[in-house]
Parts: structure tokens; sequence; C-alpha cells
């Protein structure tokens, strides 16, 4: 596996980050998962503005931003990518010694590590739904930002996994916000809702398409956040991601929705957006 | 310098963690600093426990902490520290790849890195007192585990840097949990105030050494929250920590406390602090 880190283009066995890197220390870095279809990176532009985003709020100076994208392309390239990728990328804040807390007061040169990888398709997922559990959403207060910042989200999704389910969903406060590495949406009388643009979910890149395909095919789509409780008075419930794109939620906890059928508004999300995609 | 990585003593240059890291990818990792007096380590058991507890939350198996104690040690001796010493231990999940939320599925080794260095003393700051700010509390809820998914603290610490500060106060819905990396403590007619171990808050040591000298002076000390707009009706404030010890604070945000006189009370507490600590 070739992956790119500070610079060079090394084998992972190679590839090194300082103990004292502040993405090691503190989190203090951010990151992007991008993939791609038909060997093409899907919505860069988007995965870009976003990684802007991220670095500004974390105050993070890296320069070197319109290189990323050829770089990915590269280590397709080396490391034999044959059907769709996944591209990871990490910008920390840069190594400095002594451990501060602050910004280190003498200038630091961000650390950047990319990797790509062969993307696994969830193709039975998609199809036959998944089960999702609810978990207390004990995350900072910035999850607009996307950093690495990541522990409550690993133990989340551990406790997920440990129940069979695919993802957990995590309520803050009674609401619903968004799942580990996923934004979450209900729908009820044809209208679909999703925890409104905050500082308590970090925009999707996913869930934007859903909100332009909502718009192109006059679907009925509002910005509201989804009471805990309310849950069962809802028809159909998806999760989107990079990854797992429109995934259907055929179970929460112990409640199995429709007998475990992937909702029909749900599903004709997936098909346009399968459209979309394979077009891409 | 000398560090202590993956059961190896190196020099810093090389030392490396691997990029895929679960403490660099997620900061999935817990650590403790530890200082000493007289060249011993203070307080030792203390952190240890503190230490095995974040462990156990966060469901790092690790089975060499008998070990670490030695280490420290056998650094200060390989670092030829003169006087006091500040050890850093951090402990991570390990590394996997691919790279997945949930804990990897093949059983991974834990990451292991200790440094140490020559500890500066803070005279002046604990003679003359210091200025803190105030700063919302927009860290996860989870406090009490001593992890390094420490973005929120960078940021918070970097704010109080360029305000002239020496610390951010964290101030959750309207109630004042703790500094970024130092426990607050205010005083009013005799009575030492701070908020309770709860999830909002970690239990510093010197937090609990200053609990422990107030039971042995026969001090009022109430683990309460202090409300945030009740601060003016409060005579004396200190921050504790490791590297800070009891540190008084003169300064909240614009308003200078007893004409930036550090406190009566607060002054007694160093002086049998210090004494607690030259007879460590």
């Amino acid at each position: 596996m070739m992956v790119f880190i500070n610079n060079r283009f090394l084998p992972i066995e190679e590839a090194h980050i300082s103990p004292f890197d502040r993405g090691f220390l503190f989190a203090d870095g951010v990151y992007e998962s991008i993939r791609t279809y038909n060997k093409k990176l899907f919505r860069y532009p988007d995965h870009l503005d976003r990684l802007k985003r991220s670095l500004n709020e974390t105050r993070i100076e890296f320069k070197e931003i319109e290189s990323i994208e050829n770089i990915i392309y590269e280590l397709m390239i080396k490391n034999d990518i044959e059907d769709e990728a996944l591209a990871y990328l990490q910008i920390s804040r840069g190594s400095a010694i002594p451990r501060t807390h602050s910004f280190p007061k003498k200038k630091i040169s961000p650390s950047t590590f990319i990797s790509v990888q062969n993307l696994k398709e969830n193709t039975k997922e998609q199809t036959d739904g998944v089960k999702v559990i609810l978990q207390e959403d004990v995350r900072w207060l910035r999850c607009d930002i996307k950093s690495t910042s990541l522990l409550p989200v690993v133990l989340a999704s551990q406790k997920a996994t440990e129940e069979n389910a695919a993802e957990a969903i995590l309520v803050r406060d009674g609401m619903i916000t968004e799942g580990t590495h996923t934004n979450f949406f209900a729908i009820k009388n044809e209208t679909i809702y999703t925890a409104p643009k905050s500082r308590f979910i970090l925009e999707g890149i996913t869930r934007k398409v859903v909100l332009e395909l909502c718009e192109r095919f006059k679907i009925d789509c509002r910005e509201e956040f989804i009471v805990k409780d309310d849950l069962k008075s809802f028809d159909e419930f998806f999760i989107t991601s990079t990854t797992k794109e429109i995934t259907p939620v055929t179970s929460i906890d112990y409640w199995t929705i429709n007998n475990g059928e992937p909702g029909k508004i749900t599903k004709s999300l997936q098909a346009v957006f399968k459209k979309l995609a394979e077009d891409y």
C-alpha cells in the first residue's frame, strides 16, 4: 500500500508521523473521505469546500490544498485500484516540541496524510436495509467541523457493532442529530425530515445531494430536528454517507419498521441517486 | 531527547507512529501528565488509578501498566533531567488497516508513547496570580475520561493565549465546569467551592490534594457548580493542575479581583501545598 505523507509517496511501512504531531497528541486536525464513481472523485468541489471550512474553523493554515486532487488520482494509480476508490485525507496542525495546548509559538507546517483503498460496495445493506441503534450524543458542540476528535464516535460505533447494527444514531436532548458517520432521514406523509445545518451535525455531501434531488423531483423536504419520542409516527427511515450512499433503515433498536421492508420513497431516492452516480 | 515508544527507548528523531494509529485517526487514546518533587513522581498511584479508569472507560486493553513508572525514571536518567521533571504518557488503541470507526476486528496492541522534559516552574504566576477568560464549554460529555480528543481544549486555550490569559475557564449551561487543563475553585465566606465530580470535569490530582488539605485543615469545601452569573459574589479564585499547582486567579475577563491581589485563603493553601510538595 502506497500512501502520501508530508510531501512524499511512500509504502505504508515507511510512512511515519512524529508522536509529537498535534494530530496524535490533541486530535488537532481535520479530514475528508471521498469516493469515486467511474473512477472520478464524486462531488470533489463539495469535499474541498468542506475541508477548507474545517481548516478555517480550526485555523490550520494549509497552503497546498489545490494539489490534493492530483495526489489522490496518483495514489489510485500507484495502488492499482481496479474499480472504485475510497480516499482518506487528514491534515493536522503539525508537529511541535514541547507539547502545548495553544498553537505552537513558532510557525510549523501542517502534516498531510492521504491514502486510498478499493471501495467495498455495501450492496446487500442498500438492498435489504440495516438495523441502527440509538445512543446518547455525547460529542462536542462543533460537529459541523470534520475533525479527528472522534473518540465518542468510536465508542458509539463499537456499541452498534456489538449489537449487530450498522450504525449508531445519536440523540441529544431528545432530538436526533445524525449517525456516527452518516446523516439520518425520516419520512412521514411523503415529507422527508432531517436535522438542520447547525453545530450539532456535519453537513454530509450525500445529505446535500439528497436535498438537491428532493428539490429537483419536488419532494417536500424539511430541515427540522426529528424528536426521538416521535420516531414511531414516521413511515420510513434512511441514512446517508459517502460509502453507505442511501441506505434504508429497517429497524431501530428493537423496533422492526414495516416488517423489515425498505420504504418506497427511500427506494425511489436510491434509484435516482444510483442514476446520478452512474452518470457522474 | 530520548523518548519511549512501543517498547523501545529512541531518540525523538527516530520515534515514529503509523498514520494508521488510531490515536492519530480518531483520538482513540488516553494520557497522563505527571510531575516530580524531589525527583519523585508526585502522587503516582493517583495518576495510575486515573489512567486505569480512562483505559477501562475506553476499553483499551493495556497490559504493561505496571512498567510505566520505571520507564519514566529511566527516561529522566537518559535525558539528564537535572531538577524536576514533567512526564507525559499516552496510550492509544493501536494501529490497524483499514480505518474503521469500530474497534478493529483483529486484536491489535496499544501504542505507548512516553516522554519527559525539564519542568518549568511558574513561580511568577503563582506569586502574582493570573488572568483567565471565560469560554463556552463545547467539549464532549465525558470529560471525566482523560482522552486525547482535545481539539476543543486547543481552540479555547489558544483564545486565552491571544487574550494574554493563562487559562480559559469553561462554562456549560451557565455553570462553570473547569479550565482547559486546570480545575477551578472559588471562595466565599471562607468556604471553597469547586465543580463536583461528574462527566463534566476531569478529576484533577491537584484538585484531589486540595480537597484533602481542606479536610485536614477543617476548611469548609463544597463540591458544587459555581454559577457564572454569581462569580462576582465570590471573594477569591484559584486554579489547580499538575504544573500550575495552586495558582491564584486575579482577573476574569475584564474584571480585576481584589485590585489584582491573590486572596488570603488561596495563599494559605499555596503554603501548605508547597510544604506537602517539599516533604514529598
